[in-house]
């Protein structure tokens, strides 16, 4: 204390940048962990467990939080940052101590009893949900629910009082992402969709899909979808293929990415899409750049990034002409039973019907998707605002409550970006990669996927934003119109308007 | 420091016992993490990411470490055991505070160099072991084993420098056995099995087990074994039956025991054993005590007894004649092929054939096996106690080197202990349960599985050594003639002596 006015211990930058990365390598490594009891309990563990289940969880999560909020950690991070690196570090360790101080100080700013309360009211609003909802009584969730946004107001105003209440809860799930930059994409984007899905209504021609009712083998369907995932470029040497009742990709690491699907005996189509979803995201996991391995920069940059490389696979290529064109005669090859005399033209427009214009649905089509979406969005941002009473609630939108449990507040507007980043980040592929189309006709998706590794995989969380990543990648930010003019062209033509 | 001679801090035992017990479950929660990694390990990880495997392995033994040795729960434990327990502390949890104080004084006794001395040579030794054998030169291993030796009295010197070496390393496995009682029970074998081993193959007739060879589809005999186990009382809603290359029992929990089996298709009743010791390691983890779920007394009591629960179900039970009358028909319901003129007694004989008597082998027959392990012993006591030269050793026995890896020193022992375990506990049980025989027969197997249940499997780590178990169980200690008598008894008969 008495030395307080000389110089600072001499601990060079790239010393302390050595041991910040001890550290968060030992975080990510317990954070796998943890991603194999996830997994673990939704395809493997014995009914009669989840109890010791939910222990174990508890026990890890608490030895993550105690590893991730340590002094130690707050020290060498605070050293860096105040030390210049200009020079000492590079872009992606940079980003690591970037990202690292970003979830320090998240993680740091929250009490360990708000975080209590957080989980207990995760479980007990859970349960208040399922019975408000079975009795169809919204003013007995109500309260729960009022207390959430409470919490969440709470949580925000302790990490960082300066930005408003949404922006603060939408920066964990979307990186650098405002407010204020979704209400001009999602307004422009209802401007364009509203008409569109009018017209599709009132004029449209909707392709037929009757000739693809009928009953398929779930086991072959499985296994269709398995010779999918290799030809799209899932490494089984680097992950594993499951049958679950929710589809999700989780794992342990960038080499064991495990995606599970599941399979109705009457859809055909769905399993497919669904694996496809499934297989993007789990490219996203597998291409990451285990130079980096083990910290932050390695990480995904967000949900929306991440949705777009689900949405990038699914849409842009497995409902795409050129796609169907591959697609058809390996189901036949599964699937004798399929009509002869149909052609990757018909299959292309079954697979691109849009369902029930007139209704508004969740897991609804690409049209009509994005409107739910927003309708999510101007709800959630005026409860937490404080704009609307929660009162008024099941008037402005009494369908969906669930959507108002867990994740939410920040997470919605997510998937949205997602379709519109996947879109955008396509085109960009076209331009780059000539003759892309007849790759995916073929079934060579070797160029695409490479490109993405490098544009999108590989440079993890190195990009401050979503915006960000579209400018490195594309060289411009996000840019509804794309997605927007691709809407209208593909599905003029489908609906012959 | 000013009122140390003030009365101690009004810590009630209770207070101190109930914290102890919530470190201690949590050290529990996380070793069940560890089990479900090394599950995982051996029969789902994708082959590329052993390397990501070993590092959430490492980092989570780190963490795990960390738990059992850090200072607050060496201060509960020092307040614990100076306190009166008497009156305050039933039997069960004074159990839990002496094993816990036990766990915590090994752990904390090694040095953390020590440690990390021990797993690099873990893993250097086993390099050496695999070029040494491949290239059978003994010399190229002998200086790493000798490495080995010396870490390990170098263990045992720091653990309790008060006993025999020897001693010191038998206690990891075996609690409270000792090399003396061991020389004891050992040569009393010895001497009773040689002069039989020698009858049986001078004068014994071997019973025919011809009319068992054919080829036996694997799928249909891992069906028959998953029959096999749910009738012997392995529950499907605390546990799992897969398939993997080497047979274990794992899991996370007793409630999530996770047991696995290999099938040949050219040996049927190799898979049925298996599966049945297996089931037996099962039994003894899905059977504890809940109510004192995740502390030490809940804990196996130690190598031996462990495969003395394999073992009783594996050769007491399922190589019994009895058991043989309910193997058989169901052996035929799912192998229709064998020959119809086969009885329980054909059966039984087949399954008993003491294999190669002229040769010692590993994995062999219950009469040989003993003999094989006795071997072990004699030489790695003679080692550790430094009473035969490193270089003799190839001389004396040169076959199996990889016996000297890993967990050596203390651990052979068990195999054979838990042999006569077995026959000792199921000779108290066929007192105690008038009938058992026909119980087998009929494929009744719930009263054997309620009384191991109680006397062995719920009271867990509550005895402090496998001879007060058998005690508490049997009315004896361990006794090796139950063992001769019914081996010679056994094979008397089955070779015609």
């Amino acid at each position: 204390m008495a030395a307080a006015a000389a110089a600072p211990a001499a601990t060079s930058v790239k010393a302390d940048y050595e041991a910040l990365c001890k550290k968060l390598k030992e975080v990510s490594a317990l954070s796998g962990i943890s991603g194999l009891l996830g997994w673990d309990e939704m395809t493997m563990l014995p009914a009669g467990a989840t109890e010791s289940r939910a222990a174990q969880k508890a026990a890890l999560a608490g030895v993550l939080h105690e590893k991730q909020t340590e002094a130690e950690l707050g020290e060498l991070l605070r050293r860096l940052q105040a030390a210049n690196l200009e020079g000492e570090l590079d872009a992606f360790e940079l980003a690591n101590v970037r990202e690292a101080a970003r979830d320090y100080k998240k993680l740091t700013a929250i009490s360990k009893d708000l975080a209590q309360r957080e989980a207990e009211l995760e479980s007990r609003g859970y349960q208040a949900w399922v019975k408000a909802r079975q009795e169809s009584d919204f003013s007995a969730f109500a309260p729960v629910l009022q207390e959430w946004v409470n919490l969440r107001q709470e949580k925000a105003a302790l990490v960082d009082p300066s930005v408003p209440v949404y922006d603060c809860l939408l920066d964990d799930y979307e990186k650098g992402m405002t407010a204020a930059r979704l209400d001009e994409i999602f307004s422009q984007v209802k401007q364009g969709l509203v008409p569109l899905l009018a017209e599709l209504r009132q004029r449209g021609q909707a392709p037929s899909d009757e000739w693809l009712k009928g009953e398929y083998d779930t086991k072959q369907q499985a296994e269709l979808c398995n010779k999918i995932a290799v030809d799209l470029g899932f490494s089984l040497d680097h992950g594993r293929l499951d049958v679950s009742v929710h589809p999700f990709t989780g794992g342990t690491h960038p080499t064991d990415v495990r995606m599970t699907t599941r399979f109705k005996k009457e859809d055909l189509t769905e399993g497919i899409t669904g694996a496809i979803h499934e297989m993007g995201h789990s490219l996203y996991e597998q291409g990451r750049n285990l130079e980096y391995d083990g910290l932050p920069v390695n990480s995904a940059l967000g949900m929306g990034v991440h949705e777009s490389q689900s949405l990038l696979w699914e849409r842009m290529v497995g409902l795409s002409r050129p796609f169907a064109a591959y697609l058809l005669p390996l189901m036949r090859q599964y699937f004798p039973q399929l009509p002869a005399d149909k052609t990757p033209d018909d299959l292309y427009a079954a697979l691109n019907i849009v369902k029930h214009p007139s209704m508004i649905r969740v897991e609804s089509d690409e049209v009509t998707y994005p409107l739910h979406i927003i309708l999510r969005y101007e709800l959630e941002k005026a409860l937490i605002e404080g704009k609307i009473a929660m009162e008024d609630l099941p008037a402005l939108w009494n369908e969906k409550m669930k959507s108002y449990l867990g994740c939410l507040f920040g997470y919605f507007p997510t998937y949205s970006l997602g379709a519109m980043y996947a879109c955008q980040i396509f085109q960009a592929a076209q331009r780059e990669l000539p003759g892309l189309d007849e790759d995916i006709a073929s079934g060579s998706f070797g160029r695409l996927k490479g490109w993405l590794n490098e544009k999108v995989h590989k440079v993890g969380s190195l990009h401050t934003s979503g915006d960000e990543l579209m400018k490195a990648v594309t060289g411009a930010p996000l840019d509804p119109q794309i997605f927007l003019d691709y809407l209208k062209h593909k599905y003029t033509e489908l609906y012959q308007l």
